[in-house]
């Protein structure tokens, strides 16, 4: 029997759903409703669109075929109805209607439904500081403030800026103004780190040096306090607990909340953050109103909590499954790891699972393994080192998480993506030293920089191979931590080591070669710690092994070696 | 108690599992025999070497930090004796004693053992026909044959060459020759088609067409029947049934086996194709000698049976797992499902899991999905296609395999790598359709390529999408396959289409846009099965389920569309 699919919502789960519910059911009446004119877009798109790396915004609305995604076509190629500039004020569950309003004639549209879903998306947080509505403060909410985001940047209005947030968003819209409009860009983030809720602290910290290096502004932990001036001529003063800065526009990313006010009012259940709750069919908790994407909640794979991921890939993904529960089509969408990828100027940074930090919030007792490796065979032309950071639970071994710095480019994709399914099958860390990784040396090395960092994990959780804290080290090294009685042993050749041992000073940087360490071990001073350093960190842990073997016990090892530490420290560190 | 390991064979899995039980048992003595007196080095990057990427062979044998890995480097840095240009002879499992003989001497060697790791690799198989121990036929057996090719491709002694074999080292070592070297190359191979036990046709077909493409001779179907000539001044005179082809250099790659003489004289079992067959801690027949790498038969996850799959990689990790068992610290290796990667030219081919037809072989009936999707979002710059096959089995819905071809990069690894754990779990398609992807525009798709490929397969299971084969399709239009009552239908914008309407006659090639469809589906011929194509086969999808609505059910779609037909015709299809 036909049925009236009214979908309210039209980025990305609404015009999936849409489509989908399309090809299933070809004679269904299927209606999608959009308060803005600007449908069918990718969001995720955007500071590329800013940046001038997308030209016209029409591209992020348009199908790789080149056919601008507006009503018309959606009416001539997908035969489905799209009534932009209508925004649903209240679903009335008992007749199955949806009250609408049409925006620019202000007439009332009832729409009667079958099924409904809800694919309302997300809102940008707005701080509730002072200032935070002036002229030039923008949250990154849709197509239309990146438009004209765009088109102060070519007028020429804006000679400095500032993003409030060192989030995903935050950091991608960073690099948008700072790099190909070359605009010089403050960084406030008000946690102690960038992109807290993703990634620890060594990879944030790799991120903040690269951003630095780029001549990006970086403060963390600092909030913006309060925002002023903005007034024509004038620019705005952000101001934080520390300093003022000034700034012709001002970028809003601190994060978004589920757009839920209408599941509410209809009475839906929502979680404690206001998202939308539904089951693994995504029907919301009335069984003919569906939901999907920005505005819901979905399963933690990991914790088996609710938790709330905006994603393009996500919402496309739930959108499916809504649209072919919808249809009769019964699908299951389980959870979510939560991978995500993104790219930092010349870098790309990603993570799948839980931090170390998260897993502990959610009661595991997580360690980390961290290794510095080719993505490719080191005897392979262009091969660059990725950083993976493996989090996982040293009783059970199960692998909670994984992250990645390395190279702008598809090397860090492959390590995430590979390791996500099995984080969701409760993976433990035999499994991925023996995953299955393709090799050639134009691609991979023999050993995967992803089994071996679970080799590492490995290593550490038979407690062959003991760590030093690489935040404590550094703070060592600049002085801000004179407690410890460490000395650093640099197991490179004397050509390699020699310039540390000077700009260092050899009382704390001693430099004795691996192929030397076993005649001239009797070299090694008593009552200090020794830190053991490499460039990856592999041969410091057969050092480790092998002083331990003549008994010398009190070594720790530099997890991934100078390529940590120099992306972390360049001031210290730079060859 | 310390014990004696004896490792016979240090390339990949015998230095591997030496340096790895040196970590774990710092006081064993363990020695490393092998016949060459050179050792430990990426046999994987002799085609590399070969073109001249690599510059110096030394670069193969070298740690990630420059160190040769020669004997005294073992002994040095690793602690561990290496006899080089030492043969062993036999094994005598009574007194647990390897006999071996030092090549330059002459002098018997009898080294006593508490444990055995046998890692003697795999030989190349050289067809027994005549002629194929001529001066200038060369397989790709070690390093020195590597060096030896290298040096008369420098000394310029190398005017046109022969590859005999289509797999993956023969077309890598084609692209040696005929890149870099610009060597005037032919490649032929018996079977029907390249890469036989590891693609299907399509994309054997697109690696055919691409090699083509970068002027190599290609003749699939044609074994090598003798070799003649080679003296000095005249080439050797390559035959084939159907023609003799002049070659200064011939390279044979059609295959190796394993080395397992040793083994088979020691009385420890062996499979059928002559592996040594070891147990989940890869053990042999006798629990006291191990054996790792290109001379074992491995479990594949899919069939459940023994397979041999030569790989520096999966050598890489038996190694760890031998030495880990050999330590005592009991540690499985379960299988593989034979992933592999690949360069050819400017393309990438990769695979994991069964093709279609060895998985019709293994007793499985499968039908295949194929898309052709973007790498990255379709409005970021630099986008490139991907072709991604999915192998699955239609009534359990479990995949078995998938196969990629795409641009040289890392796009291509990242999904397969993410196919190889969920395969090897049993996942079946519905899995593959929410397989979390990380997704930012510089990386990936909203939808990936990865889960677009198991929506098509999902759509083929419920007999929502009918397809027509590819080469039945391409033969018709080459008119080899008159007998077909079919009519082209291109949905594409007429501007796109004009071209093939012009090139093949309307007769063949009718237009009509997707958006014109529900207007005009009138004109549409009765009597003739529709083949419905547009670029990439979604438009083609949607339009087939509009006309079956329509009443209109004798249609078939192009899988991947014009992006897969260019790619396996590009003389018809080239825009």
């Amino acid at each position: 029997m036909t049925q009236r699919v009214v979908i309210v919502g039209a980025v990305a789960a609404g015009s999936k759903a849409a489509c989908r519910l399309r090809r299933l059911k070809p004679n269904w009446k299927i209606t999608l409703i959009d308060e803005d004119d600007l449908i069918s877009y990718g969001a995720c798109g955007i500071p590329y669109f800013v940046s001038g790396d997308i030209p016209e915004e029409a591209q992020l609305r348009s199908t790789s075929y080149h056919a601008l995604r507006d009503a018309e076509f959606f009416a001539n190629a997908k035969g489905v109805e799209v009534q932009t500039r209508t925004r649903v004020v209240s679903i009335d569950r008992k007749t199955r209607t949806v009250i609408a309003k049409q925006l620019e004639t202000g007439a009332e549209l009832r729409l009667p439904y079958d099924q409904l879903l809800l694919a309302t998306g997300a809102t940008p947080l707005r701080p509730p500081i002072p200032g935070i509505d002036l002229d030039g403060v923008f949250a990154v909410a849709n197509l239309h403030s990146a438009i004209e985001i765009r088109q102060r940047l070519t007028r020429g209005e804006v000679g400095t800026a500032v993003v409030i947030g060192g989030s995903g968003v935050g950091i991608e819209m960073t690099e948008a103004l700072a790099d190909l409009w070359g605009i010089p860009t403050t960084l406030i983030e008000a946690e102690s780190r960038l992109l807290p809720k993703l990634v620890d602290w060594p990879l944030a910290a790799m991120v903040e040096a690269h951003l630095r290096d780029q001549d990006v502004t970086v403060h963390t932990g600092e909030p913006a306090i309060a925002l002023a001036g903005g007034t024509p001529g004038e620019p705005i003063r952000v101001e934080t607990p520390n300093r003022t800065i000034a700034a012709d526009l001002v970028v809003v990313a601190t994060g978004v909340r589920p757009r839920s006010e209408l599941a509410i009012a209809a009475g839906l259940e929502t979680s404690d953050n206001g998202a939308i709750v539904v089951n693994e069919h995504l029907q919301t908790s009335d069984p003919l109103i569906f939901a999907a994407g920005d505005c819901t909640a979905t399963r933690h794979l990991l914790t088996g909590n609710p938790c709330h991921m905006p994603l393009g890939s996500l919402a496309n993904r739930q959108a499916r499954v809504a649209a072919d529960n919808m249809a009769g089509n019964r699908s299951v969408f389980s959870g979510i790891v939560g991978s995500f990828i993104m790219k930092a100027f010349e870098r790309c940074v990603a993570a799948t699972g839980l931090s170390a930090e998260r897993s502990r919030d959610a009661g595991f007792e997580p360690e980390v393994a961290l290794a510095a490796a080719f993505d490719r065979a080191h005897f392979y032309p262009g091969q660059e080192i990725l950083i993976l950071q493996m989090v996982f639970d040293r009783r059970s071994r199960r692998v909670l998480g994984l992250q990645a710095f390395g190279p702008n480019g598809d090397a860090v994709l492959a390590r995430v993506d590979a390791a996500a399914m099995p984080l969701a099958s409760g993976a433990i860390v035999e499994d991925f030293i023996n995953l299955e990784m393709a090799y050639a040396p134009p691609f991979s090395t023999a050993i995967d920089s992803l089994n071996a960092v679970a080799s590492v994990a490995d290593n550490l959780c038979a407690g062959r191979l003991h760590t030093v804290d690489l935040r404590r080290f550094i703070d060592w090294l600049r002085d801000t931590d004179q407690e410890q009685q460490w000395l650093a042993l640099d197991v490179r050749p004397e050509r390699e080591s020699a310039a540390l041992v000077d700009r260092i000073g050899a009382d704390r940087w001693l430099a004795i070669p691996l192929e030397e360490i076993r005649r001239r071990h009797g070299e090694l001073p008593a009552g200090k710690t020794l830190i053991i350093v490499c460039d990856a960190g592999a041969r410091s842990y057969e050092v480790q092994v092998l002083l331990h073997s003549l008994g010398k016990i009190d070594t720790l090892v530099i997890q991934g070696g100078l390529h940590a530490l120099r992306r972390i420290a360049p001031e210290i560190f730079r060859a």
